[in-house]
């Protein structure tokens, strides 16, 4: 029941926009909500995406520009100047998503905005300007001007006409806020409650005082903690003072969420930018390139670390053959423990316990998996008739690698975390490199002291 | 501003519960949210959650059971028989939450609830039965019955007394929907625009026929998918005749997207269960054993891969030396490729486009970066004097593992997803251990060819 841009669809659209059959590009953007068009002209390319702009309204336009993803944004913007963007844009919208925009916007054109809001008479211009200064991971930066609220000492009847006069600024309505004459958050009312009071109720005898609220700096991930944990659809936010100054919503935290789940799977798949599948070739080319570079550096070292043992693989070619299990089995070991300690972080779930318990369960953990896997491979090993030395030295490889990278997978994650670095960088190709060097160093040591060992 | 439960306050809880203080308890209860409730519970463990239980009143007991994670739910349930889970759990709580609470218990529970239900005579028992029925991953699975719903013949002051009849049934109201005399949605009255009417006008003067909805079979993904297209806080679910008969809330639509997020992470980093840190040791092992066993398999393929170029080795043991880089650079390269194409699938991405675009595409980034990094080792080996044969067969290999590598992260979640598997599979240990042994037969087959012409 959504709207699916179809190739048919798409077709239609750019045959009508080349030959500019008005009547047809307007019954085909007909009826579709501002995020549809948005996606109609993300898929569509510069080419006919200015073109088709053009046949939107006022409002539509407006609406369409904040649902825009950020390069088509940057690519239409480019064409209006300040003035304009101001006038039929920023003016429009809400303040989080205008305060979004500005930020987006090359240097220069973005001072002229400022100047531009700043010159202006209206409070509204001016409280955009202040948006602008909040970091975009903080409740700051993802709250909104636009909200209703309501004196201590007003009616329910008072509070129906603030929200006609705003109705139109402010189009989600959840609840109300009440605050005192200096704009002191003193509590909430929902929106269900106020249609079920009488309008001479007085507010004061309303509201609740218990109100989930942030402080202008809490970081992004703590307010969707928060909204998540106790299922808000909106959060009040206040400054130092306790002064009532935005309103998150939801659905920009579920933005959020959205951005910050595929920013840890890119990290742990090794890619470094934001980067979808749509992007050119030189970008993506970019975001793939520096682990890459690690790997390859990972690998150099890897060479030599196996240089040393040059002799031992020429008189037991078979320690060679086992080299790759070695590392992958480093490599998968110490992905699984970083990502579950990552995630355990992120969430915020690593429950009560010391480093020494964590260590111990870690151990304990690695060291089952690690002995089934050994034993596997011993059995396999001894069935299959290579030197008992060889298979012997394997077994006890995989094993101690198999303890010694998840163990590392636990304590570098703890460790960046603990210096306030993002404990994601420690997963992926991070871990798996470093693992691989461990890995082979273990490996060629314990083949070194079993070979030199004369009773096997 | 969040309830944290330090480990002050939890030794001081621990203590007062250990003496049956039933007064410091209390205070350290006080005004605690029943999420921060079953946090405590979930950190305090089973000993002490018991007993902690039973110092709460019925409603917050119901609140909390709803709150806590899975397993805790499941011990402190095994204690109480299906009557009073009925009772005192599911009759209290929202319908979409005791459906949730019904699945997870065990058969035998849950078939004697599910009877207790069927014979009973309210309507709101018999409904939770019916959703029961619905795949948990599906709008069936996350809609509740609880929503107000109104006649199009009814006035603006019928609604609201239908509001203030169900206050306590619908905890959370952002809009009423409207239904004609068969229960069919015709269409949405946001709150706000109730609370601006004058309470004589007709509904039928006042609905917005534009209503987003979803039907009962929608899935989960495609459910959050249009919730956060079009930033709504409520979705109105129907059957195939367009008949009302739920509704999804965001906050539901927020944990599924948690979750989802959270599997997908998983299983790029080869844990194959929904697992936790504070999770039993077993239960973390059983979770890292499958892919440890895959990659173990893989391991050994590539002994036998590399066992038939033994000669090779012996007589040019450098080979071995680069096998960690070939290996971790065809990992890195395919996870790499193959996480942007599950992300792109999972968020309906993937942009117009053919097979033979995507691929020519994937084809230039990879050869780019390829070119790069065999440059890189190129220079490398001349610089340090490697042979010219070694050299050259290293950096031939790599630049053709990492195009290798990523046309088949590329190629082979899609051809899952055509097959209706999960693509995430194909990513993590699953593409990095079938790039591990591809890449090693182009290596050394590239060795091969290399060496055995005279000319270098």
């Amino acid at each position: 029941m959504q709207f699916e841009a179809s190739r048919e669809y798409l077709d239609s659209l750019k045959t009508a926009l080349e030959v500019n059959d008005d009547l047809s590009v307007n019954e085909l953007l007909k009826d579709l909500h501002p995020a549809d068009i948005a996606g109609v002209l993300d898929l569509l390319g510069i080419k006919y995406s200015k073109n088709l702009f053009s046949y939107l309204d006022e409002e539509t336009s407006a609406d369409v520009i904040v649902e825009l993803e950020d390069d088509t944004r940057a690519e239409i913007l480019k064409d209006f100047d300040a003035d304009y963007i101001v006038t039929k844009f920023i003016k429009l919208i809400d303040s989080d998503d205008a305060a979004d925009i500005i930020n987006e916007l090359p240097e220069e054109k973005n001072e002229e905005i400022v100047n531009l809001l700043n010159k202006s008479k209206e409070k509204d211009d001016q409280e955009i300007v202040k948006l602008l200064e909040y970091d975009e991971d903080t409740a700051g930066g993802l709250m909104a001007q636009e909200m209703i609220k309501v004196n201590i000492n007003d009616t329910v009847s008072e509070c129906i006409d603030e929200i006609r006069n705003q109705a139109e600024d402010v189009e989600k309505v959840y609840s109300v806020y009440v605050v005192d004459n200096d704009e002191h958050l003193l509590g909430i009312i929902p929106l269900k409650k106020l249609v079920l009071s009488p309008p001479g109720t007085m507010i004061k005898n309303l509201y609740g005082e218990e109100v989930h609220k942030v402080n202008v700096n809490t970081s992004g991930e703590e307010v969707s903690e928060i909204m998540r944990k106790y299922d808000l659809v909106a959060i009040p936010v206040v400054d130092e003072n306790n002064k009532l100054i935005g309103r998150i919503t939801i659905d920009d935290v579920v933005d959020f969420m959205k951005e910050e789940a595929e920013e840890d799977y890119q990290l742990i798949s090794g890619i470094s930018e934001d980067v979808k599948t749509s992007d050119k070739v030189w970008v993506l080319t970019r975001a793939r390139l520096p682990w890459l570079l690690l790997g390859l550096l990972g690998g150099v070292t890897a060479s030599m670390v196996i240089g040393v043992h040059e002799a031992s693989i020429q008189i037991y070619p078979e320690m060679a053959f086992f080299i790759p299990l070695i590392t992958a089995m480093a490599g998968n070991a110490g992905v699984q423990s970083s990502s579950l300690v990552v995630q355990a972080l992120a969430g915020n779930t690593l429950k009560e316990g010391t480093m020494v318990s964590r260590i111990a369960k870690e151990f304990s953990v690695s060291f089952l998996n690690g002995i089934i896997c050994a034993a596997i491979l011993l059995s396999y090993g001894l069935f299959f008739n290579d030197s008992l030395a060889t298979t012997l030295t394997i077994s006890i490889s995989l094993l101690s690698v198999i303890i010694i990278a998840s163990l590392l997978g636990l304590i570098i994650p703890l460790f960046l975390d603990k210096f306030k670095i993002d404990p994601a960088l420690a997963t992926g190709p991070f871990i798996t490199t470093s693992n691989d060097l461990i890995g082979l160093a273990v490996y060629f040591y314990i083949g070194h002291v079993l070979y030199s060992v004369n009773w096997i």
